[in-house]
């Protein structure tokens, strides 16, 4: 009996972001995966076993589902966001890739989902409009000479930058150096988003001039945008909210 | 009476990719606006009015949009993939920075989608699993040399890239530019994906070494994207295809 790994997208918090496709994938599954808030988005039903674990043991996780499947269970691992970035599918990989050589003949399929820097983009307009870099600010993974590197790189070619990971109780510093750095290069004009838990009934997106920006104001369910020399605000009339973009010209306004 | 536009995205080509949010929106429109394939992908019924356009005029179609909704209607400017990468949402804000002031007033939304390189990168594995840049490789809204020094950028700090819109016909010699810098940092043996119409009947995805890729694999419908020096090929068993993934740890694996 073969079984299969399908590693889903949840998108931000609201189901309407779902796509048809993950939610035909969650529908065929025998066995759940995921961190415990994940795994309790997705309805119960007879004969659906649940297996939620908590946040910080991404590659047992991916094990325990690669050993599952190998079984023959049908598998949804669910990630928040796009699993393509920043949650599960690298960690499945990387499973793969160092364990059971079994693993290697498993089908296992990625289900796209709307990841939050998009969901917080489309909230106030268009700030990714141009090119622009995603990074995490996590330096768990990698040192942190390489994540500032990144950004000074990012920075230094005006691409608009996107941050996951920005903050946390663990890492409580790294946020209010990056913004420093941005402040090396970038106006202090330069709209700014902090964009926390999209989608969910929480939610709250502020837009700020990075002058005004300051790392308390994010937590670990935040995203920060951080736009480019050419990222504009479009101010609105009172009581409105402006809107944030990137023009897609670059230089002359064609 | 005052009218609304969203901007929505429709994802890739597979229906299956389209939020529930987009349907919604969709679903609510009195006017679909957009380059005539994407308008062709929302199902026609009493009442709907169709406004199709061909892809050059994106500015032009936006400034039509917006005028249709100040006049009370209920508009859907539709777009492929999300809106706010390399397509509709930052042409309409565009519109709106330097158009008519009462376009101020209007409420626009975004509905976020499925953007081509996410879909794109979950055929294969997670080759976006690590920090990344997304770019687009066109010369027509920016100078050259500010493509190339964005690629370069992305290259020496090591980011995974992806490149959209990477040839047309008018823009026959880039992509060959592009592939000739990446050759002179990258290892031959990096991965390159290229993702041609992902979640269309004519979907085609191939996974090459970067010594083995040339301009004239790509098309106007191909999305690129140019490993790490970490992405890793995952070979698996006689007659399955390889995945693609980059780790999330940058040097020593935890």
């Amino acid at each position: 009996m073969t079984g299969l790994l399908t590693i889903v997208g949840l998108g931000p918090g609201d189901p309407r972001y779902l796509t048809p496709s993950a939610s035909d994938a969650l529908a065929s599954a025998t066995d759940i995966v995921g961190y415990g808030p994940y795994v309790d988005r997705v309805p119960e039903r007879p004969g659906l076993r649940r297996h939620a674990s908590d946040n910080r043991v991404e590659i047992d996780r991916a094990r325990f589902a690669l050993d599952l499947a190998t079984k023959g269970a049908r598998v949804a691992v669910v990630s928040g966001g796009d699993p393509g970035v920043f949650a599960m599918a690298a960690a499945v990989f990387e499973a793969v890739d160092n364990g059971d050589p079994a693993w290697r003949s498993l089908d296992i399929r990625v289900e796209p989902g709307i990841t939050a820097m998009l969901a917080a983009a489309a909230r106030v307009g268009a700030p990714l409009g141009g090119d622009f870099c995603t990074m995490s600010l996590s330096d768990n993974l990698k040192p942190w000479e390489v994540v500032e590197a990144r950004l000074r790189a990012a920075l230094a070619a005006d691409f608009a930058v996107a941050l996951y990971n920005p903050i946390s109780s663990a890492r409580p510093w790294q946020l209010g150096v990056a913004f420093k750095i941005v402040a090396e290069t970038r106006d202090p004009a330069t709209p700014v988003v902090l964009a926390r838990a999209v989608g969910r009934p929480d939610e709250r997106i502020r837009v700020l001039p990075l002058a005004d920006v300051e790392a308390a104001m994010a937590d670990m369910s935040t995203i920060v945008i951080i736009g480019a020399s050419t990222t504009r605000l479009i101010v609105r009339p009172e009581g409105k909210e402006a809107y944030v973009y990137t023009p897609r010209y670059y230089g002359v306004r064609p």
